[in-house]
């Protein structure tokens, strides 16, 4: 049998106003909650001043938190053009943060998240936050962003432990 | 009168697959060729990892080049929700680059950029080119990209002339 060991999974759901973070442990089936958060930047900066407050905003919480993987949000495309680039803008720094400290950066899309956290590919927010707090008791979240951001997690810890156990059982 | 100093501008065309760079000096009305280039990204590595590439490849030439002041094209928002939100992700590590390394980050649309090369908002690429070669006869660059990025340099020198006369008026 594999030796397993404690996994610290951040997820990061990105945004130009407020990015949120969130960092679960998992070991197996089990799910930890260790800490949440959202990064926020002045709308009153200019575009790249705001984009530097993200990047040191989540370079500090990677430091802290030394989270062994990521996994970021598929960013929604919706038919705005201009919110789609602000957003891609926000998202291109949630994705080159992780990789610069040397982790593994993972991407899932808003329904692949969902149904890693409640059960289908649809549903609303509310529902999202209730369920991260059924998984994780403990789990708590200043923003909806951050909630998000810890049902991004969950969606790894499910998305890597199903790979392992494909893994495991092609080995055998 | 004021004291007039060297200024030395990188402007910079981003895109996920080719980011182009190119330095200017600038001193008064006169306008001189540094250097230009393309930091280049693989198509078949994962998208965190290009923006790494284009992370670093950008943080190289800003510390080998000490460029003062930056400009960046404003990316034009096209009906394609799936090349914008690419080109966001690109522009977002165009942007956080040079503004982590303390430099003033100015934004010019592609008809600013045009105007302030070519004398008109609209034209060919080809005339740029040109224009960017009769205005400084010893550039070279290897891509379009870098060609852009020397036109968007140029730009930013005429803005910030204009921005210093006003200034200077105002003082009278």
């Amino acid at each position: 049998m594999l030796q397993e060991r404690t996994i610290r999974i951040i997820g990061i759901d990105p945004g130009l106003r407020r990015t949120g973070w969130g960092i679960v442990e998992t070991l197996g089936n089990s799910l930890r909650f260790v800490a949440s958060g959202t990064v926020m930047s002045d709308g009153k900066m200019d575009l790249a001043s705001r984009l530097r407050t993200l990047y040191e905003g989540l370079t500090d919480v990677i430091h802290a938190q030394q989270p062994d993987e990521a996994a970021v949000e598929q960013t929604f495309v919706n038919k705005d053009a201009v919110a789609t680039l602000k957003l891609g803008q926000a998202r291109g720094i949630a994705m080159v943060v992780p990789s610069l400290a040397g982790l593994p950066v993972a991407e899932y899309a808003p329904n692949a998240v969902k149904k890693a956290v409640i059960g289908v590919g649809h549903g609303e927010k509310k529902q999202i936050h209730m369920m991260v707090k059924v998984l994780m008791p403990k789990a708590t979240f200043d923003t909806d962003d951050a909630a998000d951001a810890l049902a991004i997690a969950i969606c790894h810890s499910h998305h890597r432990q199903s790979a392992q156990s494909r893994a495991l059982l092609a080995g055998l």
